[in-house]
């Protein structure tokens, strides 16, 4: 997050920034602690989006976006090949939560 | 995991010194990145355990282990009082597999 920024914010932004799409709706799961080694918290979001702008991605982030059905990402992870923590986790709280 | 111990032996050792169960039988899921922030690996096992032995746990780990069916689990996860991300993680890929 930035200075002066809430998580909500923060998450709009990054969505808008990584991925181009502005969130029509936004809603808050929870956060976590993704390592016992420090207390940071990561706050997960679950946005529909609707149509897309511009990415706005800094240079340093070379991550590709790719955007993918429910189905595949549910098949990606049956089969092990998701090793991202941070999606394992939005998916266990997105399933949880009926949003899959 | 300890110097000359692989992933499986540090999964059954650190569940028999945390908890006193012994693995009747143990499943390797897959591992994955808790973090983006260090390339640190993450194994997750899912054990079938029998009889209950002793703990034998070091004095600085100061958690309580509580025993839990998977129903319980499963609604402190839905109601958003699981902060813990490997074991949201943990929930996740069992789910996708099956043990749930």
């Amino acid at each position: 997050m930035e200075k002066g920024e809430d998580a909500q914010d923060a998450a709009k932004r990054e969505l808008e920034e990584e991925t181009g799409y502005t969130p029509k709706e936004l809603f808050y799961l929870q956060w976590y602690y993704p390592t016992s080694r420090s207390n940071q918290r990561a706050y997960v979001f679950v946005a529909r989006v609707d149509k897309k702008g511009k990415t706005k991605r800094e240079q340093s982030e070379l991550q590709r976006v790719k955007i993918v059905s429910k189905d595949y990402l549910k098949r990606k992870i049956l089969s092990g090949e998701v090793k991202h923590g941070a999606t394992l986790v939005a998916f266990a709280l997105a399933l949880s939560r009926g949003f899959f």
